[in-house]
């Protein structure tokens, strides 16, 4: 039975929307501390000393979230706390038991970590065209199974709790026009193109996730991304 | 029982050293097959597309190291590689079983990976001074739990594995004055300091380890990391 978990995250981080997801597909018993991450609280280093949400505070008895526990244990860094939850709650599915399956995860991961986040970041501030992301989202694609309707089968993992905030905030951008009117267009005709066909399928199936939907507030979110591709494009 | 793992590594690779390990510590069954990754073969994109070592092919008939099984399964990425073994191989300790100290080790490995890999590269081939290493060094020496052998225990985890190829590769190089005379000195003389006593004496107890020695060729390492240096100085 797990203990008390107190999950330090944001309904408009896209870091934080990861473990959010994960924390609702594994039904835990956690409280949620919504911390503005443009406007942290001193009092925040004291859970992560890297002043980064997600973290979380696992253990120990019930405390204010600025006075854990001394009993208590603070994690951080989003790939670790996604792997604790799953650890946590391995029933839930969110990591398969098959060592060759979990590799499978993992590599997932990986690859949304060192491929679609650098693209998405290029692409939302660094000015990158379209294809920066429409490429990235071929390499994801290139691993999505012959069947199954997850990342890698049919039980969502936590491979599609990674990826699943970095294609919504995609599609949201592009819909809006952002961050540029190319940019925007070449990302959405591509993903209408039969060549992203099955990675669509996959990343809509994702967006109607009720997990991953109700972890994410969409409105800030989006003033939150708008504010940051201002900022870049007042930067240059 | 663990199917056939055929591992594609390299005895002076840094990565593939970090597996090499966790197999042995393991006491896995495997074929290695040495792949020289300043030149590697062609027919290696087949295993890895990427090109990258380390890469395991699992399961399927024994087969040339060429053509594996059409049913085995191609895996690659150093880091998903550790935990695979470690998921294979229960019973090593090479993860523990509790969560948290699951979690411990994952974080461990994920401050190697951004905090002391970077660091290295730095100093080695990009100037960086002897106080790039020393920090990195540092950081994670906060890591080493109070009481106990090793990164998060008294058990040798995926996370020793991960940072041993790394503090050896160090070592030697300033042993040998490289990658310049006062990079060299100041981590030498800082590693004798009582400020880094403790990461010391952890670091010299992996580089004393069975595991650590019998999968380096530490001769070949240091012939490729001073080409590497040179090839560095050589394109300033």
């Amino acid at each position: 039975m797990p203990e008390q978990l107190t999950h330090y995250g944001s309904k408009f981080s896209g870091y934080a929307h990861k473990t959010g997801i994960a924390l609702e597909e594994a039904k835990a018993q956690y409280t949620h501390v919504e911390i503005d991450f443009t406007n942290k609280p001193d009092w925040f280093v004291s859970i992560n000393p890297a002043g980064k949400i997600p973290a979380i505070v696992y253990g120990g008895a019930a405390a204010p979230a600025d006075k854990p526990s001394p009993e208590s244990t603070k994690l951080a860094e989003s790939a670790v706390l996604l792997e604790f939850i799953a650890d946590l709650y391995p029933d839930s599915g969110l990591m398969p038991s098959d060592p060759v399956q979990r590799a499978k995860v993992r590599f997932f991961n990986n690859t949304v970590d060192t491929v679609l986040t650098p693209a998405l970041f290029g692409w939302m501030v660094g000015g990158a065209p379209a294809s920066t992301i429409v490429d990235a989202f071929k390499k994801i694609q290139e691993l999505l199974p012959e069947n199954g309707q997850f990342a890698v089968g049919d039980r969502f993992t936590i491979a599609d709790a990674s990826v699943a905030p970095l294609y919504v905030r995609i599609v949201l951008l592009a819909e809006k026009g952002l961050p540029g009117k190319e940019q925007a267009a070449g990302v959405l005709e591509a993903l209408s193109s039969p060549e992203l066909a099955k990675f669509k399928a996959y990343g809509d199936r994702l967006a109607e996730r009720p997990s991953v939907i109700s972890a994410w507030d969409k409105e800030k979110s989006l003033a939150y991304l708008t504010m940051a591709i201002q900022g870049a494009k007042a930067a240059k």
